[in-house]
C-alpha cells in the first residue's frame, strides 16, 4: 500500500535532483520515509535521495519498492503551477502507478525493479569541507564555461576555490574564509571534475540556499544539501578527473 | 471596394483562428460582414467564420471576394502592438491589398480565388453538447499529450470527459456538470480525434473564454465560440477518428 | 601600462558595436581615450569607436594596442548584471588581459595585431541627412524583412523614407519632416543596401535614443550614434548594392 499527497514544488525538487543523473529509478518507501540511491549509466555519479513523510501533505506506505520513468512524472508536473497538490497511489492489483492534479487522473505503468543494481556507497574520507551558496557556484560555472569541460575545486584554509584552464585563458573564482557558512580545511585539497556534471548537480541544488561540499586531493566530491523545506537530504557523489599537469 | 480599419487584437484572431487551418483563404466581404469558410489540406477540419462589420472601427464594403496569404497578414501584426489601428484598403485597379500601419505602406498581392473550392458544411445532427471554459480543455490537452496522439472526448448526463490511451499508462479528465457552463447530454457519446488538430484549434479558441462543444459517437465535433470581443463567430468541424479497441 | 574599470553596460554597449561587424579587433589605447577601427570580413562595413576615459569608472593607459577576442569579452559579460563593475589590466609580461567581475578572475590571452591592417576612412561627401528614432528604424526594417533582403534608404525635403520592393509586394516607411530631429537635404538621394548589415547596425545602436543617417544616391550610408551616456562615439559605414530598376 502507497497512498500520498505532495505540493508540486517539493515533487518537482525530488525529481530533478534524480532526474539529472538518471531516466528511470527504483523509489523505496517505508512507513517513515522513502530513498532512492540511483548511478548514472556512465558511472561517474552517484545521488542517494532521503525524504520523510513531512515532505508530503499526506503520507502512507508500507514497504514498497517502485521503478519510476521520471519522464512520466515530468510530464503530469507540467500539469502544476507551484502550490498544487498532486495525489499518488499505487494500485498494486494492476501494479501502475495513479496520479491525480486536478481533475485529472493520470494512469502510470511501472518499471521492473528485477534489473535495477543498488549502487553501493564507498565509505569516503575527505579531509576539507565548505558550506557555500549556490549561487557562488553557479557564477563560477558560468566563467568556466568558455574556458574548457573541466574545473578544478580547492580548499585551501583561506577559503574556497573554482578555476578552469585553457592554452593560455583561465578563469579563478575565490571566495574567502569570510564569505563561506563554514570550513574546514588543515591543508589544501585540490581535484578536477567534469564540467557538465557538476553543472546539473549544482542545478538540482538550486531551491537550496547552500551546499555543503567535502573535498580531497584526486578524490570525489561530495555534495549535500536539503530539499522540500528540509524534510529531504541529498548526497551527490562526483568522480575526479585525473588532472595532466 | 473595400476600405476599413481595424485594431491589431482584433485582426490578429481573425487570422489565427483561419490560419491553423490554412496559408490562404478566400475571404467574401459584404456590406454588412466578412465570412471564411475553409478546410485544411488533408481535408480533417473545417472553420467557418463570421465577423461583423462592428468588429471593425471603420467598415465599408461592396460584395467582394478576395484570396488572401494568412503569413502576409501575419507580417504586418509584427509590426503593432495591442492597441494599434490596421487599415485596410482594396486597390482594385492593381487588384491588391493596400495596408497601412503608423508610417509603413504595405502592398500585398492577392491570390487568385478561382481555384478555390467553397467547402460544403453538411447539417450535423449532434446529440449531446457541453459549453466548457477554454482552460480546462487545456489542460487535457496537455495530460495527452505524453500519453498518444489520439484523445477520445466524451459527454455522459454526468458531465464531460476527456482522455488519452496508450499500452499501460492513461490519462482521463473529468469535469463534472457543477463545473460545466451548459449540459445538454440523454445519452453517453464518444468519440476519438487526433490530437495536434484539437490542440490547434483550442489554441486559436484561447482569446475567448468558453467554447460550446457538440459531440456525437464517432461523429466529427463541433467546436463554437466568439472572438473580436462578440463581434465574430468561429465554427470548426474535426472529423474523428476510427476506435480500435 | 592599461588599467581600468568600467560598469559592465558600457562595456556591453563598446563590445556590441564592434562585435557586429567582427570576431576580433584592435583596440589602441591612448591617456585620453580608446579607439577601435574595423572593416567586416566581406568589406562590405566598416566602423569607427572612439570613447574617452569619461566612460569609465577609473581609466589609465599608456599608448597601448591590444588585438581583443570580443567572444572572449562576451563571455565575461554573461557573468555580470546591469550596475557591475568589470576590472580590466594589461599584464604586459605575460601579454594578456586579466579582468575582475566580483570574485572571478579571467585571463585571457591577446590576439597579434600585427596582421590586422587599419582600415582607411575615405572622405565621403553626403550631400543629404536626417536624425531620427532608432525606434522608427526598426519598423521600417521589422516591415521590410518578410519581402527583401535589401532596402532602400531615401531623403527627401519632406522627410525620410525606407521601402523595399518583391514582385509585387511591397513595403514603405514614410517619416514626415516634422517627425525627424533634423533633416537636411535639397535634392532627393536614394541608395539600396543589405537589410541584414543594416538591420545588425540599428540592432546596436539600440541603446542610443537618435542616430543621424548621412545618406547619398550610390553612395555609402554613415550612421552616426552615442554609446556610453554620450562618452562614446560610434560611425558606421555601409556600402550600397546596385538597384536594378
Amino acid at each position: 500500500m502507497f497512498d500520498a499527497r505532495i505540493r508540486s514544488e517539493n515533487l518537482r525538487e525530488l525529481v530533478e535532483v534524480i532526474g539529472t543523473l538518471v531516466d528511470e529509478a527504483k523509489f523505496t518507501f517505508t512507513k517513515d520515509e522513502l530513498t532512492t540511491k540511483a548511478v548514472d549509466p556512465a558511472h561517474v555519479a552517484m545521488v542517494e535521495l532521503v525524504v520523510s513523510k513531512n515532505a508530503f501533505e499526506k503520507y502512507k506506505s508500507d514497504d514498497l519498492e517502485l521503478g519510476i520513468h521520471l519522464d512520466k512524472l515530468r510530464s503530469i508536473l507540467k500539469l502544476t503551477k507551484p502550490g498544487d497538490e498532486v495525489s499518488l497511489h499505487y494500485d498494486d492489483e494492476k501494479n501502475r502507478l495513479v496520479i491525480q492534479v486536478g481533475n485529472i487522473t493520470r494512469t502510470m505503468s511501472l518499471v521492473d525493479t528485477a534489473g535495477m543494481s543498488e549502487p553501493k556507497v564507498h565509505k569516503l574520507n575527505l579531509p576539507a569541507s565548505v558550506s557555500i551558496k549556490v549561487q557562488e557556484l553557479t557564477q563560477g560555472i558560468k566563467a568556466s564555461e568558455s574556458i574548457s569541460d573541466h574545473l578544478a575545486l580547492v580548499i585551501t584554509p583561506d577559503g574556497f576555490e573554482m578555476s578552469s584552464e585553457a592554452e593560455s585563458d583561465s578563469t579563478h573564482l575565490k571566495v574567502p574564509k569570510e564569505a563561506l557558512t563554514e570550513l574546514k580545511c588543515k591543508e589544501n585539497v585540490r581535484s578536477l571534475f567534469p564540467l557538465d556534471y557538476f553543472t546539473n548537480m549544482v542545478k538540482a541544488a538550486s531551491s537550496a540556499d547552500t551546499v555543503t561540499m567535502h573535498l580531497g586531493t584526486d578524490f570525489p566530491v561530495k555534495l549535500e544539501f536539503s530539499i522540500a523545506q528540509g524534510h529531504g537530504n541529498v548526497k551527490y557523489l562526483l568522480a575526479p578527473r585525473i588532472e595532466t599537469k
